[in-house]
C-alpha cells in the first residue's frame, strides 16, 4: 500500500465533482460504522464544502448527526465486491470492518477511522444540519485530506441504480480551452 | 435525431447520480441562457429532488431564480467542444444558443428549452430556495423527464477541474449481489 499525502482541502473536489461512490465511516460513543454513498456533491472550494444526502433510515445516520463527523472514503474498481456487500448490509446487524476485513487508519482530527484500502480519505466536521430534518442533506465541511499519489485518475465506481456502476474511463484535458480564471481546483 | 421517450422522473437519478457534467437552460422575461455546471446531487426519488450549486456570478442565477425553473440538459463526450466553450463564456457576453448553434425544442411544462443534441433534459422547478442565500444551493423536483432510447449508458462527461474531464467507461453490473429493497430506481 502506498502511503498517502496531504492534499490542499480545496481540491478535494477533483475527486468528489466527478460523482464517484463513497464509503462513509463513522464512529460515535464507541460504536463505528461504514455505509455505501451516492448522493453528495461540492458546495464550495474555502471552506471545502460538500453536501451528503444520508438516509435516516442508515445505521450511520445518528452515529454521524451525534459525533457531527464521519470521512469520505473512495473506493476504486478494484474494491467493488466491498462497495456492493457494505452496501447490502446494515451495521446493526454486523460489525462490517471485521466482517470485511477492512484495514482502517486512524484519522488525523476526527474519531471515524480512514479505510487503508481507498485512494482518498477526506476527514470531515458538520458544521450545518438544518436541511436534515427536511432531506436528510448534511453540510459537511472537509478538514483534512489523504490522497495516493498514483494514479492521478483512479477507477472510481459511478451508481447508477439497479445493481449497476459505470466505471470511471479515459480522461481528456481541454485545459488549453479554459478561461484562466476557470482552472485550477481553488478560488 | 432519434425521438426521446418519457422516463419515470423517479428514474431520473441513474442519469444524475454517476455526477455527469450537465448544462442547464433558463428562460426569464424573454431573456434565456445556458450554463455548465458539475455541483448537483440526487436528494430524493419521489418527489424527484435534485440540489443545484449555482453561484451567483453566473448570469444564469438571476433567471433561473426569478423564473423559478430551469431544464437540466446531459451532454455526451460528442459535445465537448461545446460543453466547453459554453463553461467559458457568459450570457452576459453573447447569445451562446446561437453562437454555438444549439438546436432547442420547447418544454412541456416550463419555457426554458430543451436542448436537442443532449442524452437527456430533465424539466425542472424549483420548490425551495431557502438554501440559496448561504451556500448558492437550489433544491429542484424533476417535472419531466425525456430521455434518449439509445445508448443505456451514455459516455457521459465527469469534470476534475484544471480542465480536465473524466468520460464514462465500461459498465459492471452486479444485480445478483443485491438486496431486492436496494434494486429498482425508486422506492
Amino acid at each position: 500500500m502506498v502511503e498517502k499525502q496531504d492534499l490542499p482541502v480545496h481540491r478535494a473536489r477533483a475527486f468528489l465533482e466527478p460523482g464517484p461512490i463513497l464509503l462513509v465511516t463513522s464512529c460515535h460513543d464507541g460504536e463505528r460504522n461504514v455505509m455505501t454513498m451516492g448522493w453528495h456533491m461540492v458546495l464550495e472550494f474555502t471552506p471545502s464544502l460538500v453536501g451528503c444526502m444520508i438516509s435516516v433510515g442508515n445505521h450511520s445516520f445518528e452515529l454521524i448527526r451525534q459525533s457531527a463527523e464521519c470521512v469520505l472514503n473512495l473506493p476504486t474498481l478494484d474494491m467493488l465486491d466491498a462497495v456492493v456487500a457494505i452496501g447490502n448490509c446494515s451495521g446493526r446487524d454486523k460489525d462490517k470492518f471485521a466482517g470485511f476485513n477492512l484495514d482502517v487508519q486512524a484519522a488525523d482530527h476526527i474519531r471515524a477511522p480512514l479505510l487503508t484500502a481507498c485512494h482518498a480519505n477526506f476527514e470531515r466536521r458538520l458544521p450545518d444540519d438544518r436541511m436534515v430534518k427536511d432531506y436528510n442533506l448534511f453540510i459537511f465541511e472537509i478538514v483534512k485530506a489523504h490522497v495516493a499519489p498514483q494514479p492521478k485518475h483512479p477507477r472510481t465506481l459511478h451508481y447508477t441504480g439497479d445493481g449497476v456502476f459505470v466505471v470511471a474511463g479515459k480522461t481528456v484535458s481541454r485545459r488549453s480551452d479554459f478561461r484562466l480564471g476557470l482552472l485550477g481546483n481553488g478560488r
